[in-house]
């Protein structure tokens, strides 16, 4: 299997793709079906897909019950009995770790009545015990105890699972039945995310955000950078993926090979060396091969050791970084996270749904465990970047949710140059969309 | 017809029942169908019982429009003109007294063009006057005048009436048609009421809640005390129904056969001795006879004269006791309406249906309707009892129904000695819910 | 074509219309035709208009996006690149003057991906910048510039435009493709409309509100004057119309004549004279004839110059005006705006929908451009008669929706007499809704 990250370091960018027609399909009962027959390549998707009940309800069953989703952080769970929560769309969910150090994803439902088990964001616990009748059940989900029910089988009534991977420090979680393999994200994710030291890495801060927007227009935005010159004043001083192949001219070319040269001399030996060396940001997500993963190391601007407001430092290295000049890593999977790190922290970003029109996010800011707030490292100095960015495309996002709620809204073309990965985002949708239907 | 409240004295509790598979019925268009083919006896509903708008608008229909519904006591409406308003889904309806003394129920829309009448929660009026263009009706719903309407047959334009009936203080009315028969619950309620004094008490306080959670997971968490010993701290000191058939150790039972046999000794002759004798809840209700009110009395734990934090008297006897050694009377009725009284303050809970996952609920605090608030009782003594014990509930609902919300929920099986109650109610819902199909 | 506005001065009140029975009508499918076959002429409408997702859909698309909307003042937008925005639904929409003076009505949903491109309620710019990609539109929306898009025809990417026609210093927009003509209103309206000067008018002040409440309850409320006397104090302190046929006492009609007659003779020469001479309200709209426009002069009540709490002048003379003794000018379109004029201030409604259940309103005062507040007028004088008496109105629109949402309404008859103009909307409206089925 071909894999994303670097498949495409030739720098060739799609070319221009002639307008096609959308085929004519033959109206049928199903909306998704009608609206999924309205799609045109290189276009963006109908308004109806950002606010439809039918079309949300496909996107879970057939994205988000089929993928698989970044959860947290193995660093937010390190001793057994540590749990986190998290909701997606309606379904309460529960990663736990075991008393034998593994890591457990549970529906967070008592199997008896249908309780919440655990309601704190994070907690600690030595057995799940729902509050209504207290039954209790072990840290990976088998039930133990169930005062009143004389006869019934413990063995069927354990929390129902859900599959639960790592890779690198990075939670994932599949509600399939039968979850796609998750080898080949391990197998890219982890060596490039093991320096960074998610594992042994804390949560300096996390922000959540109610984004008024469907998770598709979050996505679309985060996949092209399109929209950084004026809505991203921070970022564009740090990075290079502003620039595409039609605008990038012979200084910048001469800036970023420069950047690149220093980083591979200097980290050649070391797997430190930028896998992504261009302008523009890397395709992503390569539709052919279903990668819903990817990840790169890429140069900062000259001048900038970290994604701060200023470039420098805010914090001491991370995992096994012994040099801050290392670039920037950065890892995205599909459906619902994003991750940039620097040399000295790492700021998650996952996407939860929570109706047509609203997407749950949470962003963490991550800095070494054995940094101490004040000491090591000041909150205002650490989350401006991200933060600034992050909240300038929610808004932005939610703007224009608003635009293709208008019955005049018509779907627009996608530049070739700058928005190649809209349209790959797009176009893994639709299959997805297709796949399970 | 066999009465309930003591129709299952014998203490006996039913058998384990072996679970039976529900009954393959051939799919149907209608979703309540769908959904109804999916219940199995003894286990718990399928979650879009508590979720789905056409569930809902079927119980709307087949429960709420059908049965007869608490609305309010004769002592919150003492002189003609004294009205209280209440809502039952969409529909607001007015309780009144009319000049006679007789009671009201009436739709509180005005016959011209809709307005609701009557905005204040109580209040006292001469004539139902219309804010709008000032219709006026009389206090039996009649149309008295409607100016500029010169050629209207006023006695087809009353306000549309709703049947009322009256047991020992207590207002229940029906919004169906053809009502049910009111007597038998009549006959049960009103000797078992009276001492209580309910025609001759007065409100101390009524608080408001809007419960998020379905009206039947209310009635669920009511129908069983297996909850109670973790959740219900305040109550399991004053009760013995936390205790069921395989838990009721000797001690408990020589205990509670105690205080029966004192009271039964004390009170024989005048009415006011213990109907229900053992621990564990009196069985309620009654599916195959159709029995949807019962009341009973029973013992409190020694030490306990009133349903208070410390088991001391809260305020002046009520009705006609004569010694606080009272223990308990406990009246519920379906689909929207539990009492529980002591011999100094009586506490009423009445549920309306606001929504597939929203209750209004109103607790009352009731005492005698000569006591003075500061000289003969405290609200901080009188009510936190039953309003910790309540809101204690209200939070278990609402946890429940986040719970059942999710995709994975599957119900789970009841307890038979603990939730026989709750699979009796939901035995009668869906017998309720089947016959007006 | 005939014209409303004096179309029915003789003075001729409709006759009590005999009941008649619905025709039957094969039940459909569509719950609209369900809905409408069960309409009685001379009866309010069933509920279900007021609160059913389809018939909402149904009037967007049937009422609201084939008619002329009022959208604000030509003097709100005095410069080239002056704009505001409003939203019908969920159309964000636009209305900006161009550099030749011409207005224009534009979609405020950018070509590309939908943001929306405007985000104040009014604004100035050089050229409509898109913030998302800074896709840049000239002021008559004709795209201009489009970074990274090489080969796009700008040509068929402009902004979608509106329909946009003046009248008077009012603007009106059509969202249908093929407008219906605007001149026959345009012919009415700008005549009577010039003499008040809207075109060099200036806002006071701007108050929005989202009333719980169908737009259709709206209307109808604002059709008739029966619920005047004890809704609307202030009102008819100064105004004949709450008086009809029936209730017109020989005192009141000797008094209305003599203010006729005073204006007649001051004003029949110059256009000022009163076109409504009568009690009750001027008919409108006038259904057989499709007439959604109407304007009359009427004059106030002896002692009135102005409608303000006393009758005294708010502000200095508006338009052409050289006499505060020009009674009121009345506007009133369909489906959203009406307006009140005197000679020193005009207060225009304008309604737009939200929901089945929600209508947003904005009241605007405008006094003549050149006053001052503080010096010329004072807001405390100003707005209280228009603020109360739409407030007034709210209140009664959201006391209706409640009752209309009983399953217990049914409609009831209107008065002849004096609820002739709120069966005349109903009508107008039904005959929309089926025109488009």
């Amino acid at each position: 299997m071909q894999r994303t990250g670097n498949h495409l370091r030739s720098g060739l960018r799609p070319k221009a793709r002639p307008q096609r027609q959308p085929k004519a399909i033959k109206p049928s009962a199903d909306p998704v079906d009608e609206w999924l027959a309205k799609c045109r390549p290189g276009w963006a998707l109908p308004g109806k897909f950002h606010s439809d009940e039918a079309i949300y309800r496909a996107d879970l069953d057939r994205v988000w019950r089929t993928g698989w989703l970044f959860a947290g952080h193995t660093c937010e769970i390190p001793k057994p009995g540590d749990y986190f929560t998290l909701q997606v769309d309606a379904d309460p969910l529960l990663v736990i770790r075991a008393q034998d150090g593994s890591i457990h994803g549970l529906h967070n439902v008592c199997r008896h009545r249908g309780s919440t088990i655990c309601h704190e964001e994070t907690g600690h616990v030595s057995r799940l015990v729902c509050p209504y009748h207290q039954w209790a059940y072990g840290l990976d989900g088998g039930l133990l105890s169930c005062r009143g029910m004389h006869d019934l089988d413990k063995s069927k009534f354990g929390l129902k699972k859900i599959t639960v991977r790592e890779a690198g420090g990075l939670i994932y979680l599949s509600l399939a039945d039968k979850p796609s393999p998750f080898e080949p994200a391990h197998e890219l994710l982890a060596p490039l995310a093991r320096p960074q030291g998610f594992h042994r890495a804390k949560v300096a801060k996390a922000v959540d955000y109610l984004v008024k927007a469907n998770w598709k227009l979050v996505w679309e935005n985060n996949r092209e950078c399109y929209h950084c010159n004026l809505n991203h004043p921070q970022y564009i001083k740090a990075n290079f993926d502003h620039y595409n192949a039609d605008d990038t001219t012979p200084r910048i070319k001469r800036e970023i090979n420069g950047v690149v040269s220093r980083s591979e001399k200097k980290w050649a030996a070391s797997g430190l060396a930028p896998t992504h060396t261009q302008t523009g940001m890397t395709p992503f997500p390569d539709v052919e091969n279903n990668i819903w993963f990817s990840a790169n190391r890429t140069p900062l601007v000259d001048g900038y050791l970290s994604e701060s407001m200023d470039g420098k430092r805010v914090g001491p290295l991370m995992g096994d970084y012994q040099d801050a000049d290392v670039g920037t890593l950065r890892i995205r999977t599909l459906p619902n996270f994003w991750n940039h790190s620097s040399c000295d922290h790492a700021v998650s970003t996952r996407l939860l749904p929570a109706g047509p029109q609203l997407t749950a996010i949470r962003v963490w800011w991550l800095v070494d465990e054995k940094a101490e707030e004040g000491r090591d490292y000041q909150l205002e100095k650490l989350m401006p970047f991200w933060q600034l960015t992050s909240e300038q495309d929610w808004e932005i996002c939610e703007r224009q949710q608003r635009g293709v709620n208008s019955s005049a809204f018509t779907p627009g073309p996608y530049s070739t140059f700058k928005e190649y990965n809209v349209d790959g985002f797009v176009q893994w949708y639709l299959k997805m969309l297709k796949r399970d239907a």
